[in-house]
């Protein structure tokens, strides 16, 4: 019962990775918007699998079909249902695990909690779920576009490869320009040639993706809980094999004093309020004030890796899981656009919740 | 619109630093549970200002009352009403800031979300809103405690002082005996006299606050959204002054290699499965497994420092925000019964979703 | 955990008939609103007991009192406290039931369902706890009136004695002129002398709680689930004693003809379009349409009577129910102001959640 | 935003009349329950156009496809997909309206709404879309069979034609055997004639279903707000046409006295606890009591009518709406499984929110 998410954008998603398809129901998407199926397709594409040789083989057209909610071109106000079809299932490659726990993947927690289990490539807890999440983050994106609002996620670490220019000084652009979407070219290539031996020795690395939003309105954030970057949050950690999130200063801020991490605020010439530095990501109390909103996720080595492991089956005997089928070694170059797909999902649930009655004067 | 949280155990918190009192209610709190007032107040006792002279002097009873829900000495399973009178509210403290943005708090964004603020100590924004989370989280503890789950938080770190034992090692009971609430004695002993070092300078530090937690039954957790780990993120973000959170091999689990990070399954003598190693942190999938869960929460140094800084007011005008007051040099030692709280709320909600329906044989 | 109403403005209510006090939190109330304190007290005195002959002599103040979320006499946006202490509870008058299951009350379901119950006086199935709907209706209602929004209840039939004139006709200000609310002063009259007689028989009686109001935007509901009738039709269901709830044509539509029912639209002088018949009760798909909105509320007899009764206690043993302390023989009376503050919280809900967003052009 | 309803069995609905699809995304369905595709399908050809010649015309295989959810003949927990491909769309039939506001249609409310619309056959508001509402009632009905819940619904009036007799003097099985599903043969002749002649006429007629629940286990329900019948009239109300909802007595009790309706409690020789009459409709104080649930459940005349009426554009211009295309002359006989269904889908959320945790002894 947790596959509901947002409050008045709210996606409702479906599909395991080896059923007839992976879709969602989105509701609450205002009326109006120009659905660009084909801006919809290109995120999809930039998810999909097979991008290069440092991913998943597996093959998939990942065509996107609408089955409601849009009328001559524009979003209507009512529910819009996505899906994408399952094509390169191939069944046959997971069979000899289907009574087998894999270490550190989830088929022993779904089969203790729910009795049995779709075995098939993870079923629901295959990463394949995020073409859905995708799809949805898409048409928020859509809608965000229209507000001036810009998220850009990238990779800015694989294994100990570690991005350190500040964010300002880079060209996020560049990240789409390679395989590994690191907007550094030099160090994209480094980690490129790294996951590539990773592949080759059969093994998985973990990462990380950051992430810079631009152009969020003053205002979205609903305390004490529902904060903005709480709930951000939780959408990042939501998604297949993350560990971890911090922004602004994150982590290192705590060893910070006050003095040093308080962002005082000045004037600008334009009667705005703005503040010098920005450890606080763009999110103070919970509210979003106008500066650029920036958060880091952090992503472990992915469990499924090509070589022998001692595990158990379901009847608690001892087995051998070999290695088969494909696999991503290293999951943040394809994880960039769901990052960013979770972050529009978000901020268009909090900016729709946002609103505040007009009463007549 | 943001101050309820949970699905089944739901809270729905209230109350400004400087208003009349603080409370909660809580709907969906199982019937015929035995209701502890005094361990409920005793939590509240370790949340408490004045404890120590490294925290802040406001003096506050935070005797709580309980208005609904309870009768002989049971809970109804009708909601809960529980609150606390503000007492030590000192208004006047406050009344030189009524237009004042203080850097790095939530005055300005609560300005501009709301159009107005209850500027008196932060009002809503205050730390203060804690308390009804620790009314509400020793409830849940309360709960959890007959089910066997035991909750332990404690402070890791404050500014670059930072324990590196493995908890494993550690007696978690230790940390309750010093004031900073570290389970090493010594390392408490150095952090307590930076900590007061930072107060003589009217200046603020960071820390973190790690949780373990121990006998929580495999199966909680409800992916894909609504993940154990997600929804203990989004609790922990939630809290003032936090800026990240990362569980199990967190952020330094990013370097690792799938060969090193998966955790190996075996068989106990008891029939059970384990894992050799706890990388994943007690959850798989989202859903817990049966191995203690743990979790960093990393607080930032808090902005009310007292010292002069320049800011500007509600008319954009130069001004300089003059350190007056009482406040926390760290907040990390009074954070952990909040820490656990929002653990116990979390876990509990989780404990009640999961029930699964029996079908007649 | 089923005392949680609302989407956007959602109430949290609490409270048991003979516990320390009834109240609601208020999550999501728009910033700024006047909070007008004198206003919400003289709605709780529309609902309170002792009005009459004819209702309940329990003695109450039901001085409501505000504990969070105003400040300077305004709303802050952040979530607003409001309680009433339960003054005479007289606990004594229910000691002698405190294992009796009364006829037609929820004693036996509470106790079954739970476990255990507070029997004093119903305990939260008492219509005490419709104290907490009046206060947070006037809120809401508060809001209405501004935004030209008028809701008014009043009674139109007790036991068999029927309110027959048009609603079009009525002046309803009238209701509030007698003890029954009744519109119709010389019905009012025989409405009254028959209530009289059947607290004087010890007995009880039923009657309907009818509806207006206009002014109400068009736009309001959110169909399929959601729809503003069915959403008002839950509302008024909750309220203690209610067996039906109809809207426009209602059970009497049926036996018409589409050609007879249909409402047809005409475009006024003023550019507007109206229907020149109202069968839709201002509602079409779900969606109010302008016209004036009108429904029906049947409220059975009350279970409690003054006369003995047979029945059960907890052990099953047979026994007779005495009819012994205060009760009203007729609850519509005071069931006017529920009914209007249940119409006041979904109507607010509903302009809320109807906020569109806008495009830049 | 509307279209999700339930708390814990939790649907998301979507598509339009005219659409490629309509559908259902089912959340919280528990795990290994039989999926038994043949059942769900009977119910959808319950509620099918095309039945008699007293429904409409419109020709739609009404084929379910599942595409998640289910693995190897049973549910495995996670999200289950079900779609329905709409085949005979004619949308030529509907390009004459498209700027048109039907009387008593949604087309007006949802373009002043939305800013737009899909106004082939109604697009959202049409009752197609109910049938992703029967789709996820009959596995809501499966899982309740398998509990020994029986849920029947039949007409019992049709324009002035009325049911009079009580229902534990009916076999309801009957109702199936006819078009109309009224469970008296004769007075279903009448009923089928009465409709027939209203369709020659080009008219439409109102009507009543009845709805009667056994074997519901006592408990469910979730005051003040979720009380068992508050959801029940929600989602009743929530049905097209449907106009009033009352349950036990109904309105007709509004006029019995209390000392009338009151239901005695006897112990019966089993040991469980019955009432002598059962006014109270199985519920009490909002909780099931073990008695049979029984309601009724108004629905208007249909607004589509094969003759000529005025109306205006969108442009505000006088025009005539030509009755054209096929239509329901009386919708009661296929609301039947409609009202089952939404039955269904409420007693299963209630069941699995009734859960109570199971404290060690």
């Amino acid at each position: 019962m947790g596959s509901i998410y947002g409050k008045i954008f709210q996606i409702s998603t479906f599909g395991e990775s080896h059923g007839a398809a992976v879709g969602v129901v989105i509701q609450g998407c205002p009326a109006g918007i120009n659905f660009d199926l084909d801006f919809i397709q290109s995120e999809l594409d930039r998810r999909k699998p097979g991008q290069s040789r440092i991913t998943t083989q597996r093959k998939e057209a990942d065509s996107v079909e609408v089955l409601s909610g849009v009328f001559e071109g524009k979003t209507t106000g009512t529910p819009i249902a996505m899906l994408v079809w399952n094509g390169d299932q191939r069944s046959k490659d997971y069979s000899h695990i289907s009574d087998q726990f894999r270490p550190s993947h989830a088929d022993y927690t779904y089969f203790a909690k729910y009795g049995l289990r779709d075995y098939r490539g993870g079923g629901r807890s295959s990463a394949r779920e995020t073409v859905a999440r995708v799809a949805a983050g898409a048409l928020a994106k859509l809608v965000l576009h229209q507000l001036g609002v810009r998220i850009t996620a990238y990779v800015s670490q694989v294994g100990t490869l570690k991005l350190e220019t500040p964010v300002e000084q880079l060209d996020l652009r560049v990240a789409e320009t390679n395989a590994v979407r690191c907007p550094d070219t030099q160090l994209a290539e480094k980690m490129f040639t790294y996951i590539d031996q990773i592949r080759k020795e059969g093994d998985s690395v973990g990462g990380v993706v950051s992430a810079y939003i631009t152009g969020c309105p003053i205002g979205l954030g609903e305390p004490v809980f529902d904060k903005l970057h709480a709930e951000l949050g939780k959408a990042m950690l939501s998604i297949n094999a993350v560990k971890g999130f911090e922004y602004g200063s994150g982590f290192d801020g705590v060893a910070l004093r006050g003095s040093q991490h308080n962002d005082i605020i000045e004037k600008q010439a334009d009667g705005s309020l703005r503040t010098l530095t920005n450890h606080s990501g763009g999110i103070q109390g919970g509210i979003s004030n106008g500066e650029p909103i920036y958060f880091r996720v952090g992503f472990k080595p992915v469990a499924t890796i090509m070589q022998d492991q001692d595990s158990v089956n379901e009847k608690g005997e001892k087995i051998t899981v070999s290695g088969k089928g494909r696999h991503d070694p290293c999951v943040v170059p394809r994880a960039v656009p769901i990052v960013e797909a979770m972050a529009a999902i978000i901020l268009l649930d909090f900016y729709l919740r946002n609103r505040v009655i007009q009463m007549p004067a």
